[in-house]
């Protein structure tokens, strides 16, 4: 890490007593978007910020359209404009990135959600052509109110408004893939990615598998609040500031994203159609209740089959996204 | 309706004081289930009791492998053993039939749970099976107490045991199918059916299109408590004492089976794979929404692209069972 | 119909006068259908004719809109008119049926093809419903030249025309389903039914299992020609005079359809999705290269990843069709 | 281009007698596989070679696990090590570059093909996870002989035998993706890739998107022969040597892979699950059919139901592929 970089650490109070960056056990880590540096891919890019494990990040990313990023005069280069790569020192292969969601607040006074051709869950799509298919494309703008933690939704069609409480999460957090590929910003697979998931939000941490050395952290896609299956394939599309502490455990591989808080055990399974989806996520939790809490398989499988709960993320992007979770209070003590 | 027939009607305290069975509104009318009588498939079988909308249905259902038949020395010819039909009077195809839990009580002190070879989310299966690919049967007993309203899960191959609170809900509530048909009790479709649908419990409203002369209502496959999914092809499985109240919604058509309640308007969407189930259930609710709140068919995908719930009831039966719903705080006044 | 036909006649009442029927081998017995005896579903209707096992039924079944019915001034009461059932004297459940295609015939000079909402591969349709997806309902008429073999497509946007070579075949064959089911006309599954296979056609045996006693077959749905997955919904649509002979085999339990010919083994899967379908058709033709050739179940596999044919019969239907076959001369001798 | 790669043009004798490469028309490009520059995704590596739109590359490809890279002391890093890129001059995206199968040759004495725990169609598998589901890992060998065009497979639990006709094609042939993406071996997707085609075989012709400039052409996975669907996911893995020619479509954009020869044009669809890709597949064939042959989509749509014909390439693999096609002869004469 050179100097100019070390000088962008933002030092906590407790690290500013001890006089000294080095001695620092809980550092935070800020970056400052430049737009010319967004990303549009999880891939192997040189990195915007190299923190150590335990450090938090704090940045901010653009709304999924990038409508932050034309209004200072850059050109968007495709869907879901993605902050980072974050680069942990001491990630290898193998090992998996643990990152948990401090601080997830909206960046600005209003969102946006609107209806595309050719992308949704109940129109015609680039995946599910339908013939004669189609809506028309259209935008919604939702003014939100921090004060009052509500975004507001307006009919196109008639007077009617109403109030949506805010729940503030990343559409897009995720890491360079396995296998030397580079997917699209618009892509949830096993590296995380566009998971669209309402977990990525304050009290959760994710675990994603660690593929290439330093992980390469990317985040981006706020969204205000979001139905299940975000279903015409957007949620209220918003800029944030965030804070995610990054953290490692060593030699420990992951197939599939996971997430956890005080109350849950959550393993995500991401892929079409949601049948399979679901196979993932519970043969995943499945194994995790095994391997954590010393459950046999075949008393997770039954016990899950009267107390599991099922989370539709999303059904809208190239992927589809599943959460399947059990209630701790239902487990025996972890290992 | 017969002289001993009338005699079974329960008389509630109201409609005594008014000294009249005749002049009674809101009737409860008994069936005692006889084991000789129960039915395995949905379809028009002569009824085992007749109705008037708004009266109460009190009967009671046996669990889903029916070992409360044998109990009794008589044989059990399927899964699903469904008490009735009901023959509410009045009910004619191109209406709605509403069905109110009034109670749902389980009926006995313990439920069971099982693994079987080739039915189950996560196993081989009649339509998905895969070499090599099984679990063996296995059976577990659930001990349940209905003052601290939990059934306890006691692990096979451990010593772990933990308590799961009771949500008792009927498995099976469906009506005669449309076009000629009978269906097996196993199976979930438009007429509603083999749903597993939690939602079937008190304090919810069920709507299921009328298909033939009287509706014919079938009820059984009691559920103490399930996991989202139903994902080993178990609940925790009980008989059940119940009491529906039914009325008619006349030359009202609806295409699929609906849920109402205080808070909720919940559309089913019944099929495979989950990804149709979810494009049934959610254009069902936009249908809804534009037709009771008047909201134009974009703004309902937009508003419930922020606001839905997806509830994936399970995916074990020949169909999967999808609801989607919205709180009816984000709609307009009702028309 | 020439005098041998004549002779090869089922005697009724008169013939039993002869008191010859008894020792009548191969004979062939007919129906001419009456429209008000048509069905609608495969279900426990009484048999319009009884045959034995050896027996060629000779008939005659409508087009899939009941065209010919109407022309009679009888009402079409829904898709698929079928000619039926016929019981099958001896038929047991746990035995299967044999059904050898001796004559498909096209009963008229045109057949129709049609485009309909809410209906087809490519549509927005019932079990895939798409916002503002769909096509206009419309109608082609195919003139048929029995002399040359050929049916002629008409464009409806422009002057082309062009023959299509005829391949007659019947769209529906099919038993009385399990488990005291009645299913629709327009519903292929474990029973066949609305299998829209061009396997049901001259030189093929097709096998069903018997699920009720007689089996109660039924017969409808000709198509003069098809194109794979009958992707918009409709065949060339028409009339049909038909000879099937029937046979059993006692004892023999198989779970899903199969056809055979000279030249190869054919397993039919039947579910939605398609891939379900295929894993139904390849696991059965897995089990039947066991149990016929005597190959073990991972060399079957290997074998077929190597050889087999994939025949995507249908994508329209309630349910989907796939047939997965193999030639017999990649095949050990049958045992 | 340098001087080296200059010299490893194999000049033909036509172009020789021109006395100069700048004025060759049709010249063959050769390329001699080095071990060390395999590559294992598609995505934006150095050429290996550059050739003019016209020209002919001749190269060899290895098998897909890699036993000829091993052969020769190089470490195999994944599946399908792919030959190439083939930069090909002048091509830039929006563009369509043509491949055409020349010679297709198995290079060496046997094939193999094998069961993989995780991998397969009926399998428990990566996506499709199956508790307690599992084949055994297992290879089987086939000698090949090519003077009588046949490999042969050997029973692994018997003493049969049989001999399997060639069809030599390659699994592999693909493009660098859009959108910054880079693609594993293994997957099949609008890039193409592994797509497992036999239809990528001689008498052929493959047109692919270019999606940076020089198009970046990949080749390997060799098949001697496989059965539709490729069910255990494997064909009869050989290594190749081949030659295609390739040509450009200049401003023509396609979405999807397209195959053609003489007498059929061929849309190809890839994606989860099969249903999908017949609706990409067919909604393709039909924009082809209006914009090639002037017939409405409609028009279109209606003829496809009679005449097309659907080949299932592979079920195994991260998406699945499907062909639909038309024979040139039901088609008006092209524009």
């Amino acid at each position: 890490m050179d100097n100019s970089r070390l000088c962008s650490w933002l030092l906590v109070v407790s690290s500013l007593a001890l006089g000294s960056c080095a001695q620092a056990q809980n550092r935070t880590a800020r970056y400052d978007l430049k737009m010319e540096d967004l990303k549009y891919t999880y891939g192997p890019f040189p990195p915007v910020l190299k923190v150590k494990a335990g450090d938090t990040i704090e940045t901010n990313t653009v709304d999924a359209d990038g409508h932050a990023v034309e209004a200072v005069g850059v050109k968007v280069r495709g869907p879901n404009p993605l902050t980072g790569p974050f680069y942990v020192e001491g990630a290898e292969p193998g090992d998996t990135l643990v990152v948990r969601f401090v601080s997830v607040d909206v960046d600005g006074k209003e969102g946006w959600g609107s209806l595309v051709a050719g992308f949704g869950g109940l129109n015609s799509s680039r995946y599910t052509p339908i013939l004669g298919g189609g809506v028309p494309n259209k935008v919604w703008t939702y003014p939100i109110d921090k004060a009052k933690n509500v975004a507001t939704f307006h009919a196109a069609d008639s007077n009617f408004t109403v109030n949506i409480p805010l729940h503030p999460f990343l559409g897009c957090v995720g890491v360079a893939p396995a296998d030397g590929e580079a997917r699209s910003s618009i892509v949830p697979a096993e590296f995380g990615g566009n998971m669209d998931a309402p977990e990525a939000s304050v009290g959760n941490t994710l675990y994603l598998p660690v593929n290439v050395p330093g992980a390469l952290l990317f985040l981006g896609d706020g969204h205000a609040a979001m139905g299940d299956g975000e279903i015409d394939g957007t949620a209220i599309e918003v800029s944030m500031r965030v804070r995610v502490k990054v953290d490692l455990i060593k030699h420990k591989t992951i197939q599939w994203p996971r997430f956890e808080n005080d109350n849950y055990i959550m393993a995500v399974g991401i892929y079409r159609p949601l049948d399979d989806a679901v196979r993932i996520a519970f043969t995943e939790l499945i194994h995790w209740m095994h391997e954590r809490n010393g459950l046999s398989e075949l008393d997770a499988y039954e016990l899950l089959s009267k107390t599991a709960e099922i989370h539709l993320d999303e059904m809208v992007d190239p992927n589809y996204v599943i959460v399947a979770k059990i209630n701790k209070k239902f487990l025996p003590v972890a290992k």
